[in-house]
């Protein structure tokens, strides 16, 4: 952490300062000769500590943390690859990881159908939303429980992991009879009441970045599902928020090889909410492939025209066969396996 | 509703648009004539009816809402202003209602103190968080518990109003014994199952903007509130995202007279999270109240250099005194009382 | 364009709106019977009036419009794609073409060697700048005329076309002596005074998108140098302004498949300004190529550490090299060459 | 500049560092004892070297500014308030200035009668487009000549100083007979050719923030006029692009309190352009002021329902002649006079 004092600041204020961070347990360097004095604060765990701490003392101008703030996340903390196992499939590896299903789980019949899909494409895990945080209150909220009973039926008969959204902190429990997979939704990333209780289950959890959350940000909250001992986390990007409007989400394909480089957990993309729009999701899914993911989160329907939720981005089954084709060449050109 | 149909599409397109539009008894008008058809879709509920509904179908280009998703916290759906009232304070009236404390309780003395100058400088309402949603896991987290029984005890010592953030929908109803004011953080603000609940209570609920949601989405979680029957809700700006990093948010000051025309609930301005340095506080206190805010919700802290949650974003007592005098003219310049 | 009635407004109101519409040359189609009257506006160039012409009037809530703003650059316009040929290379065809070099030219020796690492990689386009657009007044600022003379003398010497920017109007003329293709920056996207006089040219112009302007505009934007009559009009994709910070700005992949639908002209892709570090460019090269760009502009410098202007987002002639082989079988995975 | 190496770098690559670092005239100061070395770079400019220039060695794994890269523009450099003079009227002193008028020059009837209203409001300077840069090349783009004879004609008749704005660096000269104060549009806040020549002439500037630009790009770019010799220079801030879509842009309020910390130079607001919207103007208008902003630039127009350009952001004679009564109590409340 660097400290900075504005121009002329007296002895005293210098003083508070390194008082201070001796108080904390830093080492002090200070640099003098200069119109500025500037205060470099060492010790192994300075991204911890709030810069606060420092910027509130009288004479301090500005200071700068070179530490991240979240650790057990960081390939510096761990070095190797974190692989999630669920189901006999593992995610992080060198084989490409599909998760896909639609949206909303409506009924049996579409929930079976969508399944038979996955399997026969060569996809890995379903995915199906019981519960649905929705804008408005007057839209379609999920089926809840029997939603959950619906993708337990489906997982058993298929022999298919299935993975599904947890919305309230006193459904993890519950939710992990059901479900391989609990993915937390983009809108509840700093939700940590929500993250505390699913760091201490010990199902995998699928955690998607807040549309307005940076890399940083998303990091430090999977450290509050890593420091409750839940080391099952898989990352996924899935579009952030910009000015432009062509598209219901910007794509940031930049963090596929920013995270590679700062975490060693797994990180996959969803090319469908990011667009908005199906006719892009094969374009965007491409990218996340040759960019690095390790799998990707698709939305598909066996009848997109008539699903009751985010139909529009969608992939109809014959457009998701194809495309399982199509991305194999990618994969195969950046030295993986689909 | 307006439904665009791409250059040149064939009949039994168009009729399968307005099929599903008389479907959900919407009315239907056809304009023809042009390079392109356009299907208006009438009816008196459009907004909340989804736009994939109709983006799905084939021929569809697209689909653009005019009516806006939020229903019970528009205007158009009650005409006179909102008011709040809490422990004999109106909030929405002309009086401009001001309410001021710690970020996070933090002792008895602590708060014995920040409550007495709240009291002298002419403030109505103390805040205090007893639950801390912060970026890290090993960050202070509140004194939760305890820290409500000291919001309970201050608030009957000095007869103030007390407002504290609820984190968890599961505390809804514990916490209610202990403060008046339930209060939705920007990270919260789109956490469906917490909005549900605290509709369902009967305390006055603040609902803080999401940091990266627009104002319509912000209106449309309010009416998550509203729907559920809880009349007594208050908007709090706090500034949202961009990329400019001289602020840790940027205030959008715009949202005041935006919010004022859209909707009849008040609305309070939180200067000291957008700006994240008291130095900015006051001019941006002084311009949220010239643009026309219902009340300030301002970080104060006995001592800052000691506070261990955002001390750099704290006005001192002395500081805050100050402003409070600075705010009654600017507050009188519109046409207000403070 | 679709103009909306506020709830009640009278008939003398509605009357106004109808009558401006006519003047217009229109056609009206009026929207009855609902709680507010809805007025379509229809004709074959609606994108080009201006919505504020119906939006002061009064009585009038708010205006939206359907068609683009844009109209030479559309497909709509112009449904083939548009093939820009430069020194007997063709852009815009199955086969991707690769633009390299410094982004400042800085010596003879400097650009000769990053000339003869770009012909022996098999990439097709020499780029570096004579004239640069620098933050800072205090920072370098190109090498300007003698600049242009050195790319003029290593094109004729290998054979290479060559690209570099152009900052103001009154230096087009002079420029197309020097080099093969104009580019204007992404800070002059909306330079009209530059752009028009670039569309009076017949050099190819390569136009970069501002960085925080949408699609929309930047497509309006190639506008200019269309409909002076210039159809040699190349598109650059590199980067926006988020909030992200890991990355100097956020690529948007998604403009990818956007541009390829909306747009006849060719795509190409930037991924060293969009990443500004040299580590993050291969991943984005290899994503948007998959994503369907149609070629990439990529800074490489033959000593990059003594690199003048951005060292840090350039590749190293080995990097360049084996980036290139990596490049080939992505291009074969979607059905391309390069 | 504050240099991290990365974890075990070798003494080599430490000394690569400092080596350059003293070859350029910095101090050094290394910080050894933990994970990690950091180095310190000292020096009086070090804001004016690049940080790439260390980021290309070899073992660095990121540098970070401390001091800021604009010079001239900062109160560091210059602790008093900068006063501009035009016409008698001083801007950036305890008197706040209206500038006001219609948007694009129109006709001599419509400049007129807005120089009518804005003498007898008591505004003082007069603002109307010549040349004005539009999104479309099939919108009107101003009176060009005509509308600076017209300029000229209107304020010799009514004693009061004209702005307007310039859009080509080869028209600076001939402007400056026609006009007072020159202006540079959002879009050209990075055009350096055009702040190169706007520099060397002796005409009041006033630059206005680029609407996608950090504050700190803003007063680097007020450098650029600076370090030519012009010294009179007003900064406009006209409201930033970020997600919120109610307004056209989003007025950044909060860099009123930043720029008046952070440089000399007076700071005027532009309300209209940021709003998009008349109705939302007043408010707006009435904050900058309580924030401490110098002055506004305000559109008004004669008949805006009859405006060429941006109608529905111009407030009409009577609304002007109001807000400016009510500008008068909110400039008192803060200390100052209207």
């Amino acid at each position: 952490m660097i400290v900075e004092m504005r121009n002329g600041a007296p002895k005293d204020e210098i003083d508070a300062v390194t008082d201070k961070a001796r108080s904390l347990g830093l080492n002090v360097q200070l640099n003098l000769g200069t119109d500025k004095v500037v205060v470099a604060l060492l010790g192994s765990n300075t991204g911890l500590i709030p810069t606060d701490q420092f910027a509130v003392l009288p004479g301090v101008e500005s200071v700068t943390r070179i530490m991240k703030p979240y650790k057990l996340a960081s390939r510096e903390f761990k070095r190797a690859d974190t692989i999630v196992s669920v189901g006999g499939i593992d995610i992080g590896t060198n084989r490409i990881v599909i998760m896909a299903g639609p949206c909303a789980v409506e009924s049996e019949e579409q929930l079976t159908e969508a399944a038979r899909v996955v399997k026969t494409s060569g996809a890995s895990i379903l995915r199906g939303g019981a519960f649905k945080p929705r804008t408005s209150p007057f839209s379609f909220q999920g089926l809840k429980k029997s939603g959950l009973e619906l993708l337990d039926k489906t997982r058993k008969s298929f022999g298919l992991p299935v993975i599904t959204e947890v919305v309230d902190a006193h459904d993890v429990d519950m939710m992990s009879d059901y479900v391989d997979i609990l993915q937390v939704g983009s809108r509840n990333m700093q939700n940590y009441s929500l993250l505390t209780h699913l760091g201490k289950t010990r199902r995998p959890v699928l955690l998607k970045r807040g549309f307005a959350c940076t890399i940083t940000e998303w990091l430090t909250a999977a450290d509050y599902l890593l420091s409750e001992g839940n080391e099952q986390v898989i990352l996924c990007e899935r579009g952030i928020r910009t000015f432009e409007d062509s598209t219901r989400f910007s794509l940031d394909i930049s963090s596929i090889p920013v995270i590679k480089k700062a975490s060693h957990l797994p990180l996959v993309v969803d090319p469908s909410h990011a667009a908005g729009h199906y006719s892009l999701v094969p374009a965007l899914a491409k990218a996340a492939i040759a960019a690095g993911a390790d799998g990707l989160l698709i939305e598909m329907h066996p009848d997109p025209r008539k699903a009751l939720v985010d139909g529009i981005q969608s992939l109809s089954p014959s457009d998701f066969i194809r495309l399982m084709e199509e991305l194999k060449p990618v994969a195969a050109a950046v030295g993986r396996t689909l």
